[in-house]
């Protein structure tokens, strides 16, 4: 088999046999099959497409490049949530215990912030001594008995994708829908998931800018689920402005417990009963949509959501007592509103500028080195679509310095207010299947 | 400028700019930009395209990128002449006294044979004592004083293309025409021509399976030439049979001779006429094609071409004596016919396969570095159309060697036999603007 016969197929448009890919994906790895053909027949491939049997042999060849997690000691479906990326998007912290207390396993793997996105990892990290140090074998004596517990991502998982991904980045192949999604998929299923439910964002804030590109991100990631054998949903939900009111680690915390007592903002809220109704109904703790948002609504309401958040930071080492005590949490030394300087009724909040202006409070990381300050952040104070009078604060900076006129500068370009403005639907599709 | 940002562009179907394109050859050249770039953007080139404009810049950026051959102080307009490669192409030895008798300068920089394809060099080299090392001040004091002259492919040209060329033979971007039209023009112009004839030949024997291809390819070069001040014609001629008889060093030199005598077989002199008046009127030699190809048809009938053909070898330390007593020329040991096997009409004569055939009697190279036999080769007795009788000769080995079965079964598996067949069209097409 030779990598150039199978580069000059793609680009004909015909469909590369199971032991084809599986030749590319091996070759690549170990590095006998060199990046200039790799590059190329990526190229290809954003050309031609794949078919959904190449899509699910690539997946499956990239998860078998490396080590993969295996979750069988823990009982029931394992089923994973994955967003494709947005601004204080809280939905993790909540869902995690909030599924949990319905019994659906969650056994997270989690990573760390990097540019104007944040991370699990960092959020849970506001809590005095929680920490994700340990041993598989603890991590899964926790899943087992208490249904949700988090690490941090380990081993050499998917490395064909890694080093794929480093390549597409920097030859123009980003952008193709079969290689993003077994992409994702293949980093899914090796981190030992049963069953997914993606949160496909869309909007300015997101990596699929418009709808019609999510909604095929989407299709094609559940339709590779699907056919590899693990159950898959998706939604597509809005980010073109942030989601919640709350961007920064502690604040994010802070909001999840709001939510997880049923006192969350509604779009957090909402989004938050969508996903977490299609990982119940994945997990077969319901058999319908309807039934499962019911039974997330009673533990939010019956108070045992909140409990399972005690526990499972009580597992990991974490103050608890937060939950009844906000005050525990990292408090930043400065809280400043930043007025509108017009009224009417705003029109934009751009999600990604916005996380950038956390980031430069200390909330994120610029580089994978910096170090990242949990008390500071941004409450947004108006959403798209809330009238605002002259004066009235847009934001409130949780700062630890004095002088934020960098950040102020940042919010005013990126907080629009025009005469009229209707709230974006969060919600824009369902996929089941 | 970042090559990552080139390669989106063309990906999506925009136009490259010259300083876009000169970024990329002298980056890649240099090599500060890495293979895995530039098969990307040669995949993206084979599906996007290349605007004229494009096209005219690559060519310029690709002759550039290296050394070129200054022929201006040659007087007149040189005219070069291109095949896109044959089985038995005996047109340059032809063409190079035949319209330097016309007054028209050929500088002719030639190469050697490799694979089932001949070189001008290896079938002038069958003649005693001719040589091809010149200096460059006595190839040019030659061609101004008697209006031919030959010498060897030296210096660096067009590095960009070697490096190109060898990237995009392993990663499916050969076959291309912006990417091979504009490989070809660089090469033509770096070498010094002022004007270009091209013979892009069609079939089984050629790079142009099809006429379509064919055509697209010519008109390409053609319009780049335009574009860069280098007027340029093209022939589309057949290859799905050998040209002429002979295929071999010293049986192509006799051919030449019989040819330049006004006696040479239809097809090859039809060729030579064609090729001939375009480059005629290319030098400013005659008004038009018509015109040009009575003054070749002249020159063969009075004895000039044949004279300069002497004149050509004599200055080159050629025994032109080898022109009127052929004797001279390297003569095989055996000649041994190949009978047919059945009576009918010759319906098919692999081009390729029967020149691989003549490579096995040792007149072509597999590798660079094997040695050729100039005496031996294959005369052809019966081209595609001709009747035969069952035991009469298909062709003739010559050989030095007496066990010819490799070669003779050679013969049988790519001559077929049928019951009828007419002879090709030996013009396709004629490019002039």
């Amino acid at each position: 088999m030779r990598m150039v016969d199978l580069i000059v197929k793609k680009q004909n448009g015909k469909e590369l046999t199971t032991e084809e890919i599986q030749f590319f994906v091996k070759g690549y790895t170990d590095g006998s099959i060199p990046d200039y053909q790799a590059s190329a027949l990526a190229m290809a491939i954003y050309f031609q497409d794949m078919t959904d049997q190449e899509r699910a042999d690539l997946t499956m060849a990239m998860v078998n490049s490396g080590e993969t997690i295996d979750l069988s000691a823990i009982e029931g479906i394992k089923v994973d949530k994955h967003s494709t990326g947005g601004v204080g998007d809280t939905t993790t912290l909540v869902l995690a215990p909030l599924v949990a207390a319905l019994g659906v396993p969650v056994a997270k793997m989690s990573g760390r912030g990097l540019g104007h996105t944040g991370g699990t990892i960092d959020k849970l990290e506001a809590i005095e001594g929680f920490h994700v140090e340990l041993s598989k074998d603890e991590f899964i004596k926790l899943v087992n008995r208490d249904k949700v517990a988090v690490i941090g991502q380990s081993g050499n998982l998917t490395p064909a994708d890694k080093k794929l991904y480093a390549l597409r980045d920097v030859t123009g192949t980003v952008n193709s829908i079969p290689l993003i999604a077994s992409s994702i998929m293949s980093k899914k299923i090796a981190a030992g998931a049963d069953a997914i439910v993606f949160d496909v964002k869309t909007g300015a804030g997101a990596f699929m800018k418009t709808d019609e590109d999510a909604v095929n991100l989407a299709k094609a990631m559940v339709r590779i689920g699907n056919n590899v054998g693990r159950q898959t949903m998706a939604v597509i939900s809005d980010m073109s402005q942030p989601l919640g009111f709350a961007i920064g680690n502690a604040l994010e915390v802070q909001e999840a417990i709001d939510t997880l007592r049923g006192e969350g903002p509604e779009d957090l809220n909402e989004l938050v009963l969508t996903l977490g109704s299609q990982m119940v109904v994945l997990a077969k703790k319901a058999e319908t949509l309807e039934e499962a948002r019911t039974k997330l609504q009673e533990v939010m309401k019956n108070g045992k959501a909140l409990e399972k958040f005690k526990e499972f930071l009580s597992n990991q080492g974490g103050d608890a007592s937060v939950v009844d005590d906000p005050s525990k949490l990292p408090q930043a030394a400065y809280k400043i509103d930043v007025p509108a300087k017009e009224a009417g009724v705003v029109s934009e909040i751009v999600a990604d500028e916005i996380g950038v202006a956390a980031m430069l409070l200390g909330a994120g990381r610029a580089t994978k080195e910096d170090e990242i300050d949990l008390a500071v952040g941004i409450m947004l104070r108006k959403k798209v679509g809330d009238k605002v009078e002259k004066g009235e604060p847009l934001v409130t900076l949780y700062a630890n310095r004095e002088n934020v006129d960098d950040v102020t500068s940042k919010v005013y370009d990126n907080i629009r207010i025009s005469e009229k403005a209707e709230a974006p639907k969060l919600i824009h599709t369902l996929i089941t299947e």
